[in-house]
């Protein structure tokens, strides 16, 4: 039985289970699928042209024909679901079996799971995956949470699937407990910001430079060959050249203007807010994703409150400018979410190494992006670093993005065009480099209306004072 | 006994719960307070010079001499202190008597309290203070929410000692379960932001045009005569009048610009996101705070990065526009709370009347302003209004003030002064009346990488485009 068991076990048959399957029986892993929907199960055995894979609609039968210790991977969708597979599995399964949860589950749900069946003797894995549905069939972003002893078993199996940046794979192991997906959730909420910022200069490219979809697709073209090269920008790039077969139009000219999200861009901010670190960016993506959804709402105020008066000769329609202010605070997005991973790493024990966590996202992932090359470079350099804009290099390109950065924030204000994300990482640059904030204000009036006291420049304790007069 | 007993108790006599006593004493209320610190029950008897109040240092006496049913409220940091207060008083107490918690629990503690409590027969209300120690003194906002038959019992004494406003009490019937305690909380998280817009126009007025603190003294006293008039702008004047004898700068600036918090901004912007509802506002009010503690950080990056720069001419340096800028974001604020309060209506049930919130913010608590005149004007009108923006008598108010918003936070971006709220706020009103956004670009994203599907104008139902080439 042994030598014909399989290596690992895929519970949960959809597209992206499906492919990595059919990635790991391409790189010759002998591999099982279950699921109880047999026509996913069906649609495994006609796509599986090659390598050795077998799909189950029995748990019994599948859990039965893996190799021990056995490793079995859910990718389901989070929440409730998990736990009632890992209910399902956990009987069936031996001391030292591993269980991964490859979906986009909560951190704190995983630090739970890892106890509870580490209660029952089984290894359990957080990890994250991105890449979608082709990144899983031709190379994801993998991002592995646990015990370190049980990735050692896996550890072939996603080296050999995972895409690769220079020969080198892009998955490592993370770190202990939730590390994993609590990576993977910080590596969504940068792409949330990301995709919040392109959104915003196709609106300034549309309202305020006046380009065509054909213009605009030439020059997010022109830009993916430079510093801004990214998967995100590629398939920005294509969006604006997609018609549907007959049309004359661009397809995205007709996708309605409210964006759904699946919860991870919101976990990330609400947690950054436990941790009390700040980004600003990632949260103003989260609170657009909200407010497209109001359209009603949106129409009706559109009629209350007009354009400004556009004075022509003050509107930047650099696309230089346009290329410096995007750069920028892309830069910010990933500066933002690396500080919040160096926080969580500190506040949770995770030990993360950030020179492994960029050189892991340089491929496979959907923010993979040229840039990510210099935040390797950076951590590489120095592993504590503590905030991206403070690595010498990086401050040189984003000094000389400035210029056009405030031109483009400005000229949007002044013009009325929604810029959201570009305006919140240029003020949370500007706060970033202030030495003295206006904060001891807010912090005179806590203490004048609520008695909550204030620290002192260069005197120890804390002070109150009786601010009014009685 | 029961003749001579006391109609209402309070637990933990800190400032606010000492200063809430002797307001009830002063409108002729025997009340009692118990704290385990002889020491605050020995302060409580020193203030207590009219009225009849009696301090207690033994829980079961002070239980004994209450009037039946009971009415006991706390005033104790929230968390695991109220549990226990809880836990210590419940076996004291006998079927339907009231708990109060006056302290800021998050609401959803509220809501296990509230069940807990049930169960054993006692009545549980969750109540929001407001006003801090003098407002507690001397005239509070407070916001009561639980069973409404439990609050005939103590409404007297708290419309008695409630702040007025033209002659009306501000306090009222919040509504069911936590009702009270998520009003409260709005109220800080708009709090939060109106005291970061302060401190930005504190930024301006200093690194932009130059005031010096007399100066911004004698602006914050003029705009406290105007529409702008609140509590906030009142204790702002006077901060930038004070100095400590034999000083001769103000105090403010020996003051570290490192701010605090204690957690109900975090939480009105966590919920916020659970709800989907955005407020960039206070999202960015929260960040700021955050972001005020990195201190070394924040100095480090003031090296790295310099001011752009300047054009004196190009900067705003009108006070009419700083008015103008100040008062619109003050809307969008209170705005975005308000909105956040009609949607936790419909989620978590609480039937909200806008109106009667919005009449007990005019007097007593910290937001209070001309302003909220206003809005109960608003809400009185259409008590159903979805969004404060969408009220015509303040969307005209608005529309005039949007020249001046428009140029300062413009301005600030190109002079590199940081206003991370006003842009947030400006950006969101841009966003606002968009009645396109550029959000059909993330769900074309979203559906290219990740196969999340998409909604067309005018056609029933999801799509899903294979974007690329196989």
């Amino acid at each position: 039985m042994q030598g014909n068991a399989y290596i690992l076990g895929m519970v949960g048959l959809g597209t992206m289970g499906r492919n990595l399957l059919l990635n790991m029986a391409d790189h010759g892993f002998k591999v099982a699928g279950y699921d109880k929907d047999a026509t996913k199960v069906e649609l495994l055995g006609k796509e599986a042209v090659q390598g050795d894979v077998k799909g189950f609609t029995s748990l019994t039968d599948f859990i039965q024909n893996l190799q021990r210790p056995r490793a079995v991977m859910l990718l389901v969708p989070a929440g409730k679901i998990v736990d009632s597979a890992i209910a399902d599995l956990a009987p069936l399964l031996d001391k030292g079996d591993l269980i991964i949860d490859g979906g986009n589950s909560h951190f704190s749900d995983t630090n739970r799971r890892a106890e509870e069946l580490k209660a029952k003797g089984l290894h359990f894995f957080g990890m994250g995956v991105s890449g979608g549905e082709e990144g899983a069939r031709k190379g994801p972003s993998m991002m592995p949470g646990g015990d370190p002893q049980a990735y050692k078993v896996v550890q072939p199996i996603f080296e050999a699937i995972a895409a690769k940046v220079k020969g080198e794979p892009c998955v490592t192991y993370i770190g202990p407990g939730s590390a994993g997906h609590f990576v993977k959730m910080v590596h969504n909420g940068i792409e949330y910001a990301l995709m919040q910022l392109i959104a915003e200069t196709y609106e300034v490219m549309q309202k305020g430079i006046g380009l065509s979809g054909e213009e605009i697709h030439a020059t997010f073209k022109k830009w993916n060959a430079g510093r801004l090269q990214s998967f995100l920008i590629e398939i920005t790039r294509d969006i604006f050249a997609f018609r549907e077969p007959g049309v004359d139009h661009l397809l995205l000219e007709d996708i309605k203007d409210e964006a759904r999200s699946k919860g991870t861009g919101k976990w990330t901010s609400q947690v950054a807010m436990d941790l009390q670190l700040p980004i600003p960016t990632i949260d103003t993506a989260v609170a657009m994703r909200d407010l497209s959804k109001y359209k009603t709402m949106r129409v009706a105020a559109s009629r209350v409150y007009k354009d400004p008066k556009r004075n022509e000769a003050h509107i930047q329609k650099s696309l230089t400018a346009l290329e410096e202010a995007l750069y920028f605070s892309t830069v910010i997005a990933y500066a933002q979410g690396m500080h919040l991973l160096s926080q969580a790493s500190k506040e949770f024990g995770y030990a993360l190494q950030m020179e492994k966590i960029a050189l892991i996202w340089r491929g496979g992932c959907i923010i993979r992006s040229t840039f990510l090359e210099d935040i390797y470079q950076a951590y590489k350099k120095n592993n504590a670093l503590e905030h991206l804009l403070l690595d010498a290099g990086i401050a040189k390109k984003v000094n000389g993005a400035t210029a056009g950065m405030r031109s483009v924030v400005s000229s949007a204000a002044a013009a009325g065009i929604a810029a959201p994300a570009y305006a919140a990482s240029l003020s949370y640059f500007d706060t970033f480099r202030s030495a003295r904030m206006p904060s001891n204000l807010i912090q005179a009036q806590r203490d004048y209306f609520g008695a909550h006291t204030y620290e002192r420049n260069g005197k120890e304790g804390v002070f109150h004072t009786q601010w009014f007069k009685k």
